[in-house]
């Protein structure tokens, strides 16, 4: 896709937003979905609007999870459905997970066609042989709440718009007697034979379709209801059933239910409705989700999207993202600085996702209907990405929601049989994906920030109860040894250095509480990082059960060697909640520093990157590994360091190389938000190393200047003088005019509103 | 089982209505569930209390649908789960249908044992194979809302009861440190391969256990929550999934969930805890059921059954009985007529089964929650067989219950996508069994008797709607040609007789309602009848749509000629509406009356018992089959000829001879009460021959007395004088001392109040 057009086309449509820049200049245009569709960014180029249900996008293929028995490994390149350099889209389904490294969802697929009905999608490299359509970039356009293409199979022009919980869908038709729109059951993100449970479906009437979706994936069991109101009547409408098992059909079976008969259910269904079209006719589709009922689709249908003005909802759309992106308006002197750094305003708020009805109603972990109490529910928990950065940008930018999140993650806890906070959730599912309990570091970082409208007290509790799970992933031995031991649990050495942290943001909030004996024990269990670290060769290592370390042991390695998604290299530097302490063990500054720098600098011999998951090799500087989160954190060590400087050429030298607005722009997936809200944090200058403190680290500002309107009505404001690609260095930062000694600030600083001044150059 | 013992029970425990056998005599003594397990009744023994949402009760065999990859005929035998002559029982299962044609449900089989974890129930020849047990009648007891049986091979006595949504086990335990109680989820009543779409399981805590099971069967798309709470918490547990396909793990892998682990999933799970017991320690385990959520379950375990007084729960269950068997006292001169009759009340009494959580809260057929406003809500509608005399049966004693029926039903046909009124409905599923819709007999029936506390108007709408629904079932052309075309839609007699029928129902409470365009509409369609009436051989014959009659015929045979469940001997006598008119067009009496005769009198040849479904061979009188519907007015048909005696005189020998107090004393399914009330009626004296009028034909009494308690407070009394055996000719019938001319009484004269007297002879 060529930004040119787009930016174009999006004045055009909003020339209210051209023409008066300030002081709502229109941010939405700096907003590309489609950063991050090639390659490993894993997001999606759909319509849908900040932290919405419905996420509506194109999925350019539906691998399956097994090909010939076997496990497909091209199955994890359709993470969010869309790969950009596919030459055919399947049709557009209603829920995708924006970065993530695992999938489910790709709900409820729809696709118009014309000719005559095709019912299966066909195949990439024959398009014809199925209702797919060949497209072209050339005739797509991707914007925050407005996604286009031409398909050109059925000569169609699709349009994507959404509210919250409501798809809108805008075909427009040449002049066809058999038009159809289909809608695929079986699709779905990340499936494999039997990922369907079961389907439901009542055609209403002759522009209403109701029913659900009952999955059987990431998210063990997982229901999603819908309602599916036509502009235009059906002429007639039909379906498949293509489930191998034969389903009891018993008196049903005088019944013909392929054609015009209303009240389907199986495992496997797919359903066309037929139209007449004349040229140029359009015609509309609002999909609507619940999690609940077919009965609460309904409901948020009529409640979000009652008329038909597809331009409506579309504007409404592009209004609620030009608010959230305008909480940071900042001056940069390039364009693409602009799109870089709304692009990741607009990835940052995407997820978690609203779970709930309109009217509050949700399901539970316990598959139960539960009401939301005063808050809005959310879900899709990519927790231990989004507790490093995505999280503390909330408390800054999204506290209320913030706020909600803890509550949804409490009302978790509340209905986990496990008594468990969660660990990855979906959907009124736990999928366990990753290690830690790193609600722990979001619910520790709103407490000690102040963000905390719910019982502190309880929330405290909830962290203290799931540390304390003895059964869950080795923490019963790290109890009792001070460390996981690799011979008993896997991926050791990770899991101790993050139940440390974690455990240190337990402690940080009972100290904010006044809980004096959760903040010694807690306190104590922080210091276990310790236990894996090898003096000898300065590195963590995985020790085992009898207190030796393992021998096998490569340092580049990923695989089995007492690390998760990272190399000990990377991991051996997380101890955000103690760098001073870490740093001393490793030799002082003048041995850490130059072992830091090598990060950067040395050379990964290329055996290694096959192990390095979830990245390409743009995603790696060095051995730094960007792409993935364990070393997020990283680049601001030299904070702690004599050499602070070199926080700031660190950082600008990985926002330059790491971010792009293009569709390859991004080194890794996005996960969730997480690579997003890096950047805007070290755009605009600071990074919280460790959430559960107050404090952030100081890097390099990578824009001119920045206004940040706080949801408290205060306004902070960064000033930047002299910045430039070459003056990445800080000389004098002044926190309201006061000079700042140490290259930290406080959150405090910036929620009570006031001035951050910098002053930069060339050199250090 | 001996009836014996089992009354000598009844009265130890039972002391109070021992010693004050009047006004309230123990009538529960006479009430046996066990009457039907045998052969073809297909009732079950277990407990359960009147209308209850719980039937647990023991399962003998739970026979796969398939057998080899085909249909397994035994498994008919299984409907209700338990046939008297097997020696081993599988488990306690909670929901049975009592004395239907098909079948469903078996949910949740429950079962205690002793010795090493067998987790495969075993076979009923090898019963040590499995988990089942061996038993013996000897050891059984089962009366209304109490079984108890003696489990052999585990040396525990278990006893049942239950309350409305909660099954009460008590298993009185030798010593034993391997006990266990086995939860198999895989279990069910008419099982097939993947009937189990989905499972769901929650160990919430040491002695609390929630979840669902969704099925896929006749109930196409059928969930069921549950509660279970034990009395002593369980030393350990644990789980197999034994489905076939590999379940989606993700990084449940890491879990095992075999053991201790308390979030389970999956298509096939078995579960079980582990107990140490003490010699003759009761372990009780109360099961609460609902057709909503786990907690809609555990509220109603803790509103229904607080404690863990079993005796108490059962006491209250026998209250709830005697309540409802009181509603009729008679005066027999032998225990078995009271026995029959007793038995009859009890089976007439258990369905339709309560659909509703203690709050209102039901699942409706969009299979969303629904709240029953003002009514309670009842599911299982067995309407083909239920409409001819039960729901009759309910208008007299039961008409607040009734009226909640006719209620659910239509909150059923305001659910329904196909806009149709229940043809044969359960669980929030249409499972469209059998033919007709004769969910309006039922209504019409309610409205013309003035039993109708809702919006009669609406109520007459639905029934019109359903009856106009074109592409149901032969309608469109019904509608088109005046009889359903044999060429175009098979069992088109039976259809087109019942359909006509049907038609005049609406026809009656559209006068009753003065609607009078429906009236004249369907007036017209009530006289359907006469086109396929074949004059020339004197028999309703299958009619193609080219207007000739079917020429490949035999009157002796049900299969494939034009009739279900039913040759065309007994269904051409099937116009209830109209038998003047019948008798006329069949020849008058003097044709009609011999021909009638022959029907009871005939010999049929042995190959077409084979066609005879649903029956015995004890279920044939002649050519009239007692044992399956469509015929069970016919012996009424004497009264509208000059010779009314002899519907006395085979009234009686049908009671004599098709009903026992024994297992194997039904001649035929039960089919929901049906066969039970055309008992009652009959033994009482009268019966409704046509549904839908006020009047009832009146036969023989064969008791020597009743009194009908009615919930208006009115007592309508039946006097009979010098009743026996032999005595089966009425030789004076006066009401309220008035001479009867003609042998028929109306609705309305019974509830006034009043006295029917018989005088009694031995000769017409």
């Amino acid at each position: 896709m060529k930004l040119l057009p787009f930016a174009t086309l999006l004045f055009a449509s909003l020339p209210a937003f051209a023409q008066k820049p300030k002081p709502t200049e229109n941010l939405v245009q700096y907003a590309h979905p489609i950063v991050g569709t090639q390659k490993m960014g894993h997001t999606f180029p759909g319509a849908t609007v900040p932290f919405g249900m419905v996420q509506l996008s194109p999925d350019t293929d539906t691998l399956s999870y097994e090909q010939n028995g076997k496990y497909n490994p091209d199955v994890y390149k359709y993470c969010a459905g869309y790969q950009y350099d596919d030459k055919t889209i399947v049709g557009f389904s209603h829920t995708h997970f924006s970065g993530t490294g695992h999938s489910d969802l790709g709900d409820f697929l729809v696709m118009p066609t014309t000719g005559p009905l095709q019912l299966n999608p066909g195949t990439a490299d024959k398009p014809q042989s199925g209702y797919r359509s060949a497209y072209s970039h050339q005739n797509e356009v991707a914007e925050p709440a407005y996604y286009r293409v031409k398909l050109d199979d059925h000569n169609i022009l699709a349009e994507l718009t959404a509210t919250n919980r409501v798809g809108f869908h805008q075909y427009t038709f040449p002049k066809a007697d058999d038009a159809h729109i289909i809608l695929d059951l079986m699709a779905g993100i990340y499936n494999y034979p039997d990922k369907n449970v079961w389907t439901f479906v009542r055609v209403e009437n002759d522009s209403l379709v109701t029913g659900y979706r009952h999955t059987n994936g990431w998210g063990r069991t997982r229901t999603v209801y819908f309602a599916m109101q036509f502009s235009k009547p059906f002429r007639g409408y039909g379906s498949r059933n293509y489930s191998k098992k034969e389903v009891y059909r018993g008196f049903w079976g005088r019944f013909n239910q392929t054609k015009n008969f209303p009240d389907l259910a199986g495992q496997q269904l797919r359903l066309y409705f037929d139209f007449k079209t004349a040229a140029n006719e359009k015609i509309k589709l609002k999909f609507a989700l619940s999690p609940v009922s077919t009965a609460g689709a309904l409901q948020n249908l009529r409640t979000e999207a009652p008329g038909w003005d597809f331009d409506q909802i579309k504007r409404q759309g592009q209004q609620q993202w030009q608010q959230e992106l305008s909480k940071v308006v900042i001056q940069a002197a390039k364009r693409e600085d602009k799109d870089n750094f709304y692009t990741a305003m607009y990835h940052a708020f995407l997820s978690p996702t609203t779970y709930m009805d309109a009217d509050g109603q949700y399901k539970g972990l316990d598959q139960n209907v539960h009401r939301a109490d005063g808050f809005t529910n959310y879900t899709t928990f990519s927790l231990w990405d989004t507790y490093r950065a995505l999280h503390p940008l909330f408390n800054l930018l999204q506290p209320k929601r913030n706020a909600d999140m803890v509550q949804s993650m409490l009302a978790h806890y509340s209905q986990s049989v496990e008594h468990m906070l969660p660990v990855w959730s979906h959907y009124a599912n736990e999928n366990w994906c990753m290690i830690g309990y790193h609600s722990v570091p979001v619910i520790a970082d709103a407490i000690v920030k102040g963000n905390a409208p719910f019982d502190a007290n309880k929330a405290l509790d909830a962290c203290v109860i799931t540390a304390r799970q003895q059964w869950y992933d080795g923490i019963g031995l790290y109890l009792q040894l001070g460390y996981v031991p690799e011979d008993k649990s896997g991926s050791s050495v990770s899991k101790t250095l993050e139940y440390a942290y974690d455990d240190w943001c337990i402690a940080q909030a009972a100290q904010k509480l006044g809980r004096q004996d959760i903040y010694q024990e807690f306190s104590k269990r922080a210091g276990n990082w310790q236990n894996v670290y090898d003096a000898r060769i300065g590195f963590m290592r995985p020790k085992l059960s009898d207190g030796t370390f393992r021998k096998e042991f490569d340092v580049l390695s990923t695989n089995n060697q007492g690390f998760i998604e990272g190399n000990a290299w990377n991991y051996s530097l997380y101890v955000p909640q103690d760098p001073a302490a870490l740093i001393k063990l490793m030799g002082g500054n003048q041995r850490f520093v130059p072992h830091l720098d090598s990060l950067f600098t040395m050379h990964l011999p290329d055996k290694f990157f096959a192990e390095t998951e979830d990245i390409t090799r743009d995603g790696i500087i060095g051995n730094y590994v960007h792409g993935n989160e364990p070393a997020h954190h990283a680049a601001y060590l030299y904070n702690w360091t004599n050499q602070p400087y070199k926080t700031q050429e660190r950082v600008r030298m990985i926002l330059k190389r790491m971010y792009h607005p293009t569709p390859g722009g991004l080194g890794g997936n996005d996960d969730c938000g997480q690579m997003s809200a890096w950047y805007i944090f070290s755009a605009l200058s600071f990074y919280p190393v460790a959430p559960g403190s107050n404090e952030y680290a100081l890097g390099s500002p990578a824009v001119n200047g920045a206004t940040l309107h706080l949801e408290n009505g205060k306004t902070f404001t960064i000033n930047v003088k002299n910045q430039s690609d070459k003056n990445v260095y800080v000389k004098e930062a002044r926190l309201n005019g006061q000079k700042l000694t140490r290259p930290f600030l406080a959150h405090q600083d910036i929620m009570n509103g006031g001035e951050l001044t910098f002053l930069m150059a060339a050199r250090p």
